[in-house]
This record gives C-alpha cells, sequence and structure tokens, in this order.
C-alpha cells in the first residue's frame, strides 16, 4: 500500500494569501486597467489566471500612465509608490507584513546609525525594496563566505536585517562571522515564521518518506529552498511547477510519498498533484 | 639543542598593568591604610608583594572606616564605590577599562528595555559587577547548552554583554542559539583584545611546541582558559603558578618548550620560569 503524506505546513503564505485576497476586492472598486509590478506571486499557473482577470504584470512603471498598480507582496523601494501616486495611479499596496517589518528595520538602523548588512539575494526584489529602505546603502551576503576581513574590518556598529524567506542556519553562520569584525551587532531576526514552519515540515518529510515532490514556480525562491533542504536529506526528491511534469517512473517501488509546496504555490494544485500520484497506483 | 619560545602576546595585559601603576602612583599621596578590595591581581606573588608595601587584601568594606580603597582592575558594582565613598574613604577605582565598558554596555541595554544576557562565569567579579549594572537583572550564561527554548521564549529583545576574558568562539555559540529565540538581538563583544591575542599565541605555539607551561594563579579564569585551549591542542600542558613547580622529568625527549602567561602573570615570573627550564638543559 502506498502512503501520500502532505507536509503539515505546505503552500500558500500569509503573505500570499493578503494579496491575492486584497486584489480580489480591490478590483471592483478600482479604476481599470490593472498592472502588477512583476508577477503577483511566483506561480505561472495563478499568474495566467489573473491574466485572465484582467490584472497584467508589468516590469515598470514608464508606460503606465492611468489605472491600478499592484505592489505584490514582495514589497518595492518606496519612491515606485511615491511614482505611481504621482502619475495619479490607484495603488494596492500588498507588500506582505513582514517584508514591510523588515523594510522599517532596514530604514531604522540606517537612521541610527549602523553599517546595514542584508541577509538575502542581492537579485531577489524583496532585498531590492528592503535595500532602498537602507537609502541603497548596505552590504547584501547570502553566505558566510562573503563576509571577509577586508570588506568589514574597521566597520565597529554593524545592524542586520534578513530577507524574509532565508533559513535561520544562514542567519546564524553570518552573524557568527560579523561577530569577529564589530564591536556591536543588532540583529533583526526577520526572517518569517511560515518559512520557517514550511521548512521544518519539509524537513521532516524528507527524512520519513521515500520520495518528496516540491511544487512550486522554478522562480520561486522560497520554493527552491525547500527543494534544497529536502533534495540535502532525501536524494529522491524533485521539483515541479504543475502536475504534467510528474513521471511514473520516479515512484518505481516507492511506498511513502512526501508533498510540500512553495509560499506560491495554490492548493488546487497540491491536490491535483496529489490525484494524479494516486493514480499511478491504482490497478 | 632545545628551543624556549615564549608566546607573542603572554602576561600582564593593560588592565593589570594599568591597575598596578595607579596603585603605586597612589601610595604616596592617599590615605593609609590601603585595602584592596579582593586579590588586587590574581597572582599570588604579586599579592604577597603589595601585601608587603602595605596593601592589605580585604573581601568586604565592612571592618574598614578609614583610609584608601582599591577597586582592582575586574570592578565592582556601582554601590560598592558609593558605600566606600559615604564611609569616607578615598577610592582608587582601577577597574579595567575594558571591563568599564562592558559595565556601562550592560547598564545601556537595561535602561533600552533589553532583556541582558551576560556572557560569563556566575560567581567572577567582574561578571558580578557588570550584573549589577544590569539592575542584578539579567542572565548570565557560561555555555550555549545553557540556552533554551524555557528559558528564553516570547523573549523579543535580547542585549547581550561579555565577560571580557571569554573566548570569541563561546560568544559566536551563544549568540547563534538566542537567535533561535528572540526577534531583535544586541550584542557588544566586549572581550577585550589582550584576551583575543594571547588566546591566539597560545594556540600557535601549543601547535608548533612539544611542550606548553602556562603560567598565572590557579584561581585566575584567563590563566586558565588558556592552559584548558593549549592543552586540547597539545595534552603536554602544563599550568603552573611558580616555577617550583616546574619537575625536570616533564621535560625527557621534548625538543620544543612553549611559554605562556595569564594576564596577571608579571613578567619577572615569566623570566624565572626561562631560566629553571634552561638549567634542566645545561651540562
Amino acid at each position: 500500500m502506498v502512503e501520500i503524506v502532505k507536509a503539515k505546513n505546505a503552500g500558500y503564505c500569509y503573505g500570499v494569501e493578503r494579496a491575492l485576497k486584497l486584489v480580489e476586492e480591490s478590483l471592483e472598486n478600482l479604476k481599470k486597467p490593472f498592472y502588477s509590478l512583476g508577477p503577483l506571486i511566483h506561480n505561472p499557473q495563478v499568474v495566467k489566471e489573473l491574466e485572465e482577470k484582467g490584472i497584467k504584470a508589468v516590469k515598470s512603471l514608464d508606460n503606465i500612465f492611468s489605472g491600478t498598480v499592484i505592489i505584490r507582496s514582495h514589497g518595492v523601494k518606496p519612491q515606485i509608490i511615491q511614482e505611481a501616486r504621482a502619475k495619479n495611479l490607484d495603488v494596492i499596496d500588498a507588500t506582505c507584513p513582514f517584508v514591510r517589518k523588515a523594510q522599517l528595520v532596514a530604514e531604522q538602523l540606517k537612521k541610527e546609525g549602523y553599517t546595514v548588512v542584508i541577509v538575502g539575494e542581492k537579485t531577489h526584489p524583496e532585498v531590492e525594496g528592503i535595500l532602498a529602505y537602507a537609502d541603497n546603502n548596505a552590504v547584501v551576503v547570502d553566505s558566510s563566505r562573503e563576509i571577509s576581513k577586508k570588506k568589514f574590518s574597521g566597520i565597529s556598529r554593524i545592524g542586520v536585517v534578513v530577507q524574509t524567506t532565508q533559513s535561520l542556519e544562514k542567519l546564524k553562520k553570518i552573524v557568527a562571522k560579523l561577530l569577529t569584525f564589530t564591536l556591536e551587532l543588532k540583529v533583526f531576526n526577520t526572517i518569517c515564521n511560515a518559512t520557517r514552519k514550511r521548512q521544518d515540515s519539509a524537513r521532516k518529510l524528507a527524512q520519513q518518506m521515500d520520495l518528496v515532490i516540491v511544487i512550486g514556480g522554478k522562480n520561486s525562491a522560497n520554493t527552491t529552498r525547500l527543494f534544497q533542504i529536502c533534495q540535502k536529506i532525501n536524494p529522491f526528491t524533485y521539483h515541479i511547477e504543475s502536475p504534467d511534469e510528474i513521471q511514473k517512473s520516479w515512484f518505481k517501488s516507492v511506498k511513502k510519498i512526501g508533498i510540500t509546496a512553495g509560499a506560491s504555490t495554490p492548493n488546487y494544485l497540491i491536490t491535483e498533484v496529489e490525484k494524479k500520484i494516486q493514480g499511478f497506483f491504482k490497478h
């Protein structure tokens, strides 16, 4: 008998659910057309559905002169919201409250005179937004290996803020290394609980199951991290975006199958994956 | 041919040297008799010499009604200095400037509303002093093992200060563990450079030498730590207080001998040890 187990914490996080809800509630009341600055969430299926509802993902405000701009859960630099308002556009600010906290922390640390360190991916939109709140004057580090004496020697006060989807382990390593070079270190652990819980559940799943399916956009940072965490524990881990990618051959001599999903993965996709796998075992 | 190497950084630290100098300069100008609150430094030989100069080590101010009280480099709780002044005693405050910094940091963190964590030995006088500056309301931890969810869960703002003679490695481990439980962590690395340098030199010595002699009071925390560091690397490590303790048998088939000494060890003791060992190899 095969067993399919869904991770205790998987799929939509608070920020994504809130963003989608905000958009849904606003569609009737605000000015058309609707634009989201970048895909609203990192899931191609959902983005396609949103497009069908008339929400177009755009890269910048450059060619937008009317309608409503949606700021996605990742947040943006404050100048973009100012620019949208200056253009007389309606704005739906769906910035995740946890990201908002990280932005405000970055701003506060900068004001307090700290050299700001952002733990995260340099090119991630969330990090770019946080960076802007630190007056675009912060060091972004993605690994403790990037912390060198050359870079940090002589800096006596360092303030640390973290991309909400980062892992606690990485933060610990980076903070420990920074302690070598600085006299005063102020750290705000802005990692959001949802990420931590989802990662803990995934870890447990990878340990207990024969095979793990991680569902989520290939461009989703938090899904990719879930995949990495599971793969390290269980080499039989697969990262898929949609049920179509699942291959029957994966499940040969497999008894316990775990499923987890990134923060931008809708529930219906998880259910579809579950059903497809069940299908393989029906006679 | 035998080789005797003294560690690059060994013996008196800035705070101890300064304390002894302050006392020496003050002897003629201040009121007799002289008392030091606790042994002025953690070295029995030096304490004996100071006694001969008329400085008596006492445990408390209880039976002192005239003369001068010397506050040693470890510092004391502020109430003791107040009490001494109230008793109309002269006070030589030889608190090490690095310890003073740790005291002020503890006071500041407390005022800023942090739950204060002192990394250090609960019963060490330096820690007792720092604790008093945090209104005697701080958690003293000596190892990351002491940090439990039970103790720290629900505390959102933690401020960390460190006994000046602690190791950076321990601080790193404790800070990393605290990050698991708190949202905001402010760390002042008040470990003094002298300790770090002395420890680094000792480590190098233990790696390169066949045998290591660590000189310093058995009651000296920093000497004991030097001993532990060396012994972990090189099992042929001996902790002595005076040259008398050295045994010829230790040096059988030994070619490279390293010497290091704690922060309270006077230079002349280091020289005596060196000479005694050289004597063993003279024919």
